[in-house]
């Protein structure tokens, strides 16, 4: 990468922990590749720490904004002095610009990232019917982008029901015109498509997000996870007959997206 | 230099202004012939907030420790939990070590590096009668590493003369034995070398830190600014017959001292 000065441009990535994050070279290599003077470093802040670290940001004249990630993305939302509608709707927040004057701004492009990850490998989500496993926060953005995106129908199937009903009303409300509906068990039936946005497949020994059964031929089913690149809900679905997306996609959608949000350029 | 990732650990330059910094350009070049897996970035800070800063740097948890430049020298020396008896005595320090308990360990380097990059040039001080303009954190610095060094007489000159005196009396209060004065005006009479610890000389108008009539032919003539490499001083005390010393070589003899106290590692 470019050499570091004292003009270069300072960025983050905020996390806890953070030897695991590939941020630091996803965005140097975006910003070589933009041919700005720019450098992002880890950052490795714990959340009881966070809103101190925060002001220290606010005060820091030469930071351009920072990543935020596990598990801050929620506290974000609040300690920041402006949100996107987006984050505030989602409820949490993975990028933050520092404007000229030291404000924080923050925005969210976990979904945005999936979608545009979905459309870079020629599928478009748009009058799709979608089936979405999990109710947590990377649940939540990409429901809220797929809904914008123009699907058809959206489903968000959690265990604890309440969760997934949360995120389907918090999503009509957001995008009107849209129908999401929560069930507890997961089937593929009346879908075209499938996303994985629990965790489940990052461990070996992790159960399936959804029965094997499911997963009939036809069917597009899309990762998340990006570590392992085939996790066994992409291998059952692979042997089935089903399509497959890869996690990896979302990362390296979104990195154009936050790049240019934190350069203060503008984004969808 | 070497990919910065997740575990890359963190090192920062703090300042105000930043962008004529080298910091980053000499340590991270350092950290590369050590085979160091770390990255030193500047930090754009003021001095009203410094104390803000210096909470945040605390809880970063993988901040190795930061280099401390103008203005914040002083005010360095309180908001550490620690410092070296020289960085006490000298009332300046310009690199930190955050302990693994987050704790900020300060020390100064200014003087030694001084005459370290003094000897590295042929110009060992030891027995010399020395001038040294200016009464700031540099200025302390040097005087007390000259003193160290065994120069044979130094005087001190300032236009508010009471801050070149405070900084004799601590400078013959900490190494017995040497002599040091104070003047208003600086005038080379009976000495033979020139140092320049004062900040004219960044700016092109600035006026020239001493009149050019005393640049007499054989004196040795040093500066501590580093941009522009030769500044008016220099550029008047070669035309004027006098051997020059440039101040890349105090920054450049203390990268290896800084980097070594901000690893833990010992030094002298």
């Amino acid at each position: 990468m470019k050499e570091i000065t004292g003009s270069t441009q300072l960025f983050g990535i905020v996390a806890d922990p953070i030897a695991q994050v590939r941020t630091p070279q996803v965005l140097n290599a975006w910003f070589s590749r933009q041919g700005v003077d720019g450098v992002l470093v880890p950052f490795h802040v714990g959340s009881e720490d966070l809103a101190t670290a925060f002001d220290a940001f606010r005060r820091m004249r030469n930071l351009g904004g920072f990543i935020v990630t596990v598990p801050h993305k929620t506290d974000t939302v609040a300690l920041c002095d402006e949100v996107s509608e987006r984050a505030r709707a989602i409820g949490a927040a993975n990028a933050v610009r520092r404007e000229a004057d030291g404000r924080l701004v923050g925005d969210m492009f976990d979904g945005m990232g999936f979608v545009e990850g979905l459309k870079s490998q020629g599928h478009d989500p748009r009058g799709r019917s979608v089936l979405l496993l999990g109710a947590g926060g990377a649940a939540a953005a990409i429901a809220h982008a797929l809904a914008e995106a123009g699907v058809e129908q959206l489903t968000i199937a959690n265990r604890t029901v309440a969760k997934a009903q949360a995120i389907a009303e918090r999503t009509m409300h957001s995008v009107p015109g849209i129908r999401v509906h929560a069930v507890e068990k997961a089937e593929s039936a009346n879908h075209d498509m499938v996303v994985n946005a629990t965790s489940l497949g990052m461990r070996a020994d992790d159960p399936l997000p959804i029965a094997a059964s499911q997963l009939r031929p036809g069917l597009l089913v899309a990762e998340i996870i990006m570590k392992p690149e085939m996790t066994a809900l992409l291998q059952t679905a692979q042997e089935n007959g089903c399509t497959i997306h890869l996690g990896r996609h979302m990362l390296d959608c979104q990195a154009n997206l936050m790049g240019e949000f934190m350069l203060g350029r503008s984004v969808a």
